[in-house]
């Protein structure tokens, strides 16, 4: 079931109580995310399906509500769902009735695939009430124990609209990145999330894991494991922590892990058709394709060299206004994004402040 | 043209002075090499192709001869050849009647592909003087700048035989690996070594150049390249090193790593098909089927986590005797390696001490 915006659910435009934030969920994610909110002077009302992290974030002055009926009943002006993604139909059908009755509540998530978690919004009815969002935030840690504020230092989030999701609705989660926690943001659909996503993390996950495979299948297995030096390591690292966590995070984007290992393939066949073939030229082209992100990323490392200082007037020298329209706000939004353009402040409702970075 | 041993090149059994080694080329490897040679109290010959490093490495305590001919009158137990692979042939070409007075000089290298070594070796007519050696050690400097004698600290060393190796050619390298340089040894064939490389580096870095090409090749590169986390920089941070010296090295190991590119692509096929199909007991299996490799890393890790010296007990405790046929005895060394085993110790000419380590 898709809900669209309607009159009765649209909030009014003063919102919610922006120095409110819900979070559902107080595990590395949602805990660190917490604990920084309120670092940064905001009130946090929490839940958590097992009440074990509230005694510790109540001493950090999280407010912790026994039940998601008292965390809405706060009337925050984000509520971030924080969960894991396997809670998320049990947790959208328990607010569903709640958040129907306290309209100025914009919900947002944190969750690496986008595409789903709004079929599960919308298939709750809360479509309209929803804006995606997926912080480049985390390590190989969990729960409350490992949460950590500074998890979010300069992190860039990415948040995903669709073509029917209310301006004000974003501008709520905007905000929510930008002045509550401090961050970066980028604005995009959920398909070119799930597609980025897909080549610099669930695609190479796949890719690591073919590799150690194709070590346990070799008779000389234990030879090439006792040569094996700093580029296996760092290639099959992400192969070795928690399989069934990889598999769920692949399956949960599918069609574009699929299309990218397919392009993959290709792209190995091309290299051994050329070793074959003794094409210098080839590989000298094979080669020398990627050299605009090797640029990028010399560009980066050149950028982290200079000291904090300089890097801050650097970055405030090189932040420029982007307005944005009222008609097709999305596709602006989406194409300041593929310039390499980060939101560092939402200046009012219509203009935005981005940083202009380094580009591949 | 492949040289055979001969009655007049097989040196007496008394060897060279064990003492003594020879040094061609003082970059990272071979600087390194040396001054850890220096530091364990041998007597280092060496030459250079440019006599920049000299005034640093005399005051080192290297000996820095101005010609190989004044390197090999040094009489050394053992030459190693540390120049780069393309100033092979023509130094081999001036070291053959240098070599031809001196019998007693076993002659070995540092190169990381074995095979194409040998082939160069053996049309200087040096094969019957030759032990291939390749040390697990290195970084991503180079030059007689960035010598460190620690580079070598508990290596690993493939050293490479074949059917017509000399045993006691043989035996002056596992000598020199073991007990001048103080590292670890496993006896291969150059192609079992060189399929190994092939699976541990060589293809895993043409890997990271297809994962780089793929995000270039993207429109939506500047999202992808600003949503990127840890995975896909450790998974690229190989494909951003010198391209030109990546191509080479995998150019030098063609067939093997053209063989390792089509199981590669097969696997990334295979997974797509199962993403496709929702084949999820097919997914189970992928994702289950590198576990050994999972568990090997896990218990080598828990090696590391114990004291220094527990780690050395447990590591004295773990380590049995290994004969060594007469008959056969590539073979018998080819197996122990095959067994996870590594040569720690050389007990006298037909018997070394292994440690038993982990197995995948």
């Amino acid at each position: 079931m898709v809900e669209k915006t309607n009159a009765i659910e649209h909030r009014a435009p003063s919102g919610g109580d922006p120095s409110v934030i819900g979070v559902v969920g107080l595990g590395l994610i949602g805990g660190s995310l917490a604990r920084r909110l309120v670092d940064r002077g905001r009130t946090v009302v929490a839940w958590n399906h097992r009440p074990h992290p509230y005694e510790q974030a109540r001493r950090d002055g999280i407010i912790c509500e026994d039940s998601l009926a008292g965390l809405v009943a706060a009337n925050p002006d984000v509520l971030v769902l924080c969960n894991p993604l396997k809670a998320m139909p049990a947790i959208l059908a328990e607010l569903k009735p709640l958040l129907d009755a306290c309209p100025n509540v914009t919900l947002t998530d944190v969750g690496s695939v986008k595409g789903m978690v709004r079929e599960q919004v919308e298939a709750a009815g809360l479509g309209s009430r929803y804006v995606g969002a997926h912080p480049m935030a985390g390590n190989e840690r969990s729960g409350w124990s490992a949460a950590d504020p500074h998890l979010y230092d300069d992190a860039l989030w990415a948040i995903t609209v669709d073509a029917d999701t209310a301006y004000d609705r974003f501008l709520a989660v905007a905000r929510f990145v930008v002045d509550a926690v401090g961050d970066r943001a980028i604005v995009l659909d959920d398909d070119t999330h799930d597609r980025a996503a897909a080549l610099i993390s669930h695609m190479p996950h796949a890719v690591a894991t073919a590799l150690i495979n194709e070590l346990v299948d070799d008779p000389i297995r234990n030879i090439a494991a006792a040569l094996a030096a700093g580029s296996w390591r760092d290639m099959t690292r992400v192969a070795l922590t928690d399989p069934d966590r990889t598999r769920a995070m692949i399956e949960e984007d599918a069609a574009n892990v699929e299309t990218l290992l397919r392009h993959m393939a290709t792209r190995l066949n091309a290299v051994a058709d050329q070793l074959h073939d003794g094409d210098a030229d080839a590989l000298t082209e094979f080669f020398a394709a990627g050299q605009p992100f090797r640029d990028y990323k010399a560009a980066a490392n050149t950028r982290k060299d200079i000291s904090d200082a300089a890097a801050g007037q650097a970055e405030s020298a090189a932040t420029q206004p982007l307005a944005i329209p009222h008609d097709g706000w999305q596709r602006a939004l989406l194409e300041s994004a593929l310039r390499g353009e980060h939101i560092v402040a939402v200046v009012d409702d219509r203009e935005m402040r981005v940083s202009v970075r380094s580009r591949v």
